[in-house]
């Protein structure tokens, strides 16, 4: 049994248990604490960090005919890090050419090297922190938790539903038919888990490690060696990633170009003659609806595609118990990343005539200034919204944000975030519209901008909700409201819209969050995505079985 | 709980655990036996079938604001019966409103539903026996078997592993999340099943039963109403299928259109706009590979579809340690219902120069006419090719059968079955090509219709046959070699390629039979289907997972 596979069934069992309990669990800590991660892990992994700045990125034995790199910081810091590349035909070959012998390995010697991967990766995380935050914006501690021990946990996840699902069919079985009288046929069975072919995995600008870790996992662990093909804006997260992959690969004795990258530039992107390619098996897409609905058409015949591209996440506000405490959370909520998240809320839908609260009726007017109230108050101290707002990962954004304002009417309005020099920065714009005279609030608008929408009632407010998340896409949604009906009336609602529901968040948890082993990400059940990170589905298709049978030697 | 889940519950475990296992198992005898089904069973059985000829088959309750039916038996029984039906988007309408409560019972309710449906299937056996038989010209103790017990197997696997995949997640979960000195922050979560939608379920003219019921089942399990579909020509077994499981529906208190007739007529089929209708969001298909493509780009965007197509199913010829014992068993593999079925052998590869075997060395012409001599054995007496081969569903098979004789050079000329008044029959017609200097063998020729093909050498009949699985597609693979490195090559080659190979058959298993419970039918890995009869991936994805998540109260 491989050394690997060992090292880490301790981990491996009690992550299966985990996703059967789907109570809190984690094998990564997420606490960027010098007690966790080693003392010196801080200023190690920034070290490590700046010392890969303005430099190619050498990775031994990869294909490497010409470089490619173009990352630009959110943050102003110089990248300029060149990666070595090939063209597609090239990396295509090498990956399926190494995915032949990875493709036969054991289950145990494949789920071996992710967990070691995985278990390295852990212990690179400030080093993936900074990567993270400076191709993404992100502020530290979410590049931190996100982009390290949050995305592990993802892709142990991923790790775990795949050997569950490779090895609920037994290696070997017999079967014994009985004969009444005579003797039984005996017959000797082998099963075997025959890869897909070649996955391709194309990372998105906002969670490269998050988002692309479950399908990394996913095909790798069922046998299918993997080309990852990172937003051109977000490659070193993913380019470090195979890196350290290719290093546990070759130490397991396998060829590297299991694992290989496809790094690319903006304008000169492999990524449709990647989709397209016939050689590859399975795509897993993070990114827009616009691109994703591309991948899906183009990819070749019988490629199995998973998706997750964007929606309209909606709060619908009822009523509530904790005024200010509402407000203070959801204040958060659009203020986290900046709006960035997939999970972040952009529409809330809130009954013209105001709701009742623990402070008396709140008018509609009066439950908008809560929240600008909230998120004026959280943001008010520079250093805390940098921490809380990072930067803006696409330019694109923060033209959208200016822009924005014509949408509705202004209740907050976006600034840049003081003392971020060098820094693109945009807090949160909250505008105010009527659900009867507009529907920009029904469409997609990525980044730092929310629609308080005012509608004539809370029914009104669930089934509109759940309308444009049936129709547009949601990956969340959020509900307060004090009675039960009503709880149970958004619950089915939004359920039937494929949306998850979050109920009367006051505190320290957020609608954004996500939590590994117990939240499904993304329901594939509307159109912001055909795909849950991670459930069964999501891994059970990457392999298929094809069985030797044969009579019992007497 | 339901009733009927309790009712049958060790039955569904002790099918889980046999999935697991993969051991021989089964739900329902195969044997048609007055002593398993009642004395009076067949007789029984035979009289409900013929009370049903020539008349009308009223549904209650069923969309009816028309009727179709214009199935003939291949026996040339008069059939004559007249099914319900509807426009399509009627029956879309009703099974999607009937699909609503549906989808919202507990797991539980609507497994015993499937249970309850398919223990009444297996009472109703001979009554479907002689269904089967006379609208797929199976003879009847196939028709008995496959189209019965087996079939009822078959949709027993599907919803065993719906319910694993079901209940792999917890309904409920509290979610404890440590905060140090703090109390931990404590959620309540809910996790709900959610359907895709309508499904659709299209038959197929030879095995309606055997290859419908476990997409039906796998469906109905996972919440989501079906629309059954059968091929115009063999109606009656699915018409009493839903017949049957529209009453339990009623009896278990739903709304009996979770289960749907779309009976149509050869020139005025139903399947195109059902297969294009949006409300439709998953398909189960089995039929030929040009319709299966056809269903897999017209399906509305988003709809999951599961084909079983078809291909070309080879048998390699090594060496034998049993010449007669390999004629015998390739011989009946060729005549089992007249080469009708999906896992039928077609073409023979064997070395130009002969093969090694017991009885020394045999030219590749003696082992060509040693297959046939135990065709003509086998055959020899009529009533015996009567119960082997039965009769031929369609009439272009028997024209089939007389232009191949110009593909290659007749070894066994195939005759109609004596005896079989009234009756469309064909035994094997065996030919005799060289693999350099023709293709005919290299595609699916359906029916009785067989190619004996000379090739280089073993290796080259291994690689060839592979590369026709991996081409043009196969369900099964069938190969004798009496040293360990040939097999070992083969299964290494045919694994690849996506199909399954059984070695050295020379008894009373041959490889057009697939045990349900132990084996896969179909690989999904070939161009011979996208899907697997039945494994996880073939259940987890038609439903999907929303959760409601809330602070525990205090």
């Amino acid at each position: 049994m491989s050394e690997f596979f060992k090292a880490h069934q301790k981990t491996l069992e009690a992550a299966c248990e985990a996703l059967k309990k789907r109570d809190f669990w984690t094998a990564y800590p997420e606490v960027p604490s010098g007690k966790v991660y080693g003392e010196t892990a801080k200023e190690d992994g920034e070290a490590a960090f700046k010392a890969r700045l303005g430099k190619p990125f050498a990775i031994e034995g990869h294909p490497n005919t010409g470089s490619a790199g173009a990352e630009h910081s959110p943050y102003g810091l110089e990248i300029n890090i060149k990666y070595p590349t090939a063209p597609v035909e090239e990396l295509v070959s090498a990956a399926r050419t190494a995915g032949k012998t990875w493709g036969k390995a054991s289950i145990e010697a494949r789920i071996g090297v992710c967990m070691e991967l995985l278990d390295r990766l852990n212990k690179r995380s400030f080093e993936m922190a900074n990567a993270v935050m400076h191709t993404t914006g992100q502020a530290f501690m979410m590049a931190f938790q996100a982009g390290g021990p949050h995305a592990q946990d993802r892709g142990l996840e991923a790790v775990a539903y795949a050997y569950e699902e490779m090895t609920r069919t037994p290696g070997t079985a017999t079967w014994t038919k009985p004969q009444g009288k005579h003797d039984p046929i005996v017959m000797e069975k082998q099963y075997r888990v025959v890869p897909r072919g070649v996955a391709l995995a194309i990372g998105c600008a906002t969670f490269p490690t998050w988002n692309g870790y479950p399908g990394i996992f996913a095909s790798l662990a069922t046998g299918n060696a993997v080309i990852v093909k990172p937003h051109p804006m977000a490659i070193l997260p993913l380019a470090i990633t195979v890196e350290i992959g290719r290093e546990v690969l070759m130490e397991a004795g396998f060829d590297p170009n299991v694992l290989v990258l496809a790094a690319d530039e903006p304008g000169a992107e492999k990524t449709k003659d990647l989709v397209a390619n016939p050689e590859i098996g399975i795509i897993d897409f993070t990114g827009s609806n616009a691109f994703g609905k591309w991948v899906r058409e183009n990819a070749a015949e019988g490629t199995l595609v998973y998706t997750e591209e964007a929606g309209v996440n909606s709060i619908v506000i009822a009523s509530t118990d904790n005024f200010k405490g509402m407000c203070s959370n959801i204040g958060f909520s659009l203020s986290l990343y900046s709006g960035q998240m997939c999970t972040a809320p952009q529409t809330i839908w809130v009954p013209r005539d105001g709701i009742d609260t623990d402070q008396g009726h709140k008018s509609f007017d009066e439950v908008a200034d809560g929240i600008k109230l909230a998120v004026d108050k959280l943001l008010g101290d520079p250093a805390r919204a940098a921490g809380i707002c990072g930067a803006i990962a696409n330019p694109a954004t923060v033209e959208r944000v200016k822009t924005s304002s014509t949408m509705g009417e202004v209740v907050r309005a976006s600034s840049p975030i003081e003392g971020l020099d060098g820094a693109r920065t945009a807090t949160p714009t909250i505008l105010k519209v009527d659900g009867d005279t507009t529907d920009s609030h029904m469409s997609e608008q990525f980044g730092p901008i929310s629609f308080v929408v005012g509608v004539n009632s809370v029914a009104d407010a669930i089934k509109q909700a759940a309308t444009t998340a049936k129709t547009k896409g949601a990956i969340t949604a959020s509900l307060y409201a004090t009675d039960e009906a009503t709880q149970e009336a958004a619950a089915d609602a939004f359920s039937e819209a494929g949306v998850g529901l979050s109920c009367n968040l006051t505190g320290s948890v957020f609608v954004n969050q996500n939590a590994a082993f117990s939240d499904f990400h993304v329901s594939g059940a509307n159109p912001a995505g055909n795909a849950c990170l991670t459930d069964a589905a999501y891994v059970a298709n990457r392999f298929r079985i094809t069985a030797v049978r044969k009579h019992k030697a007497a």
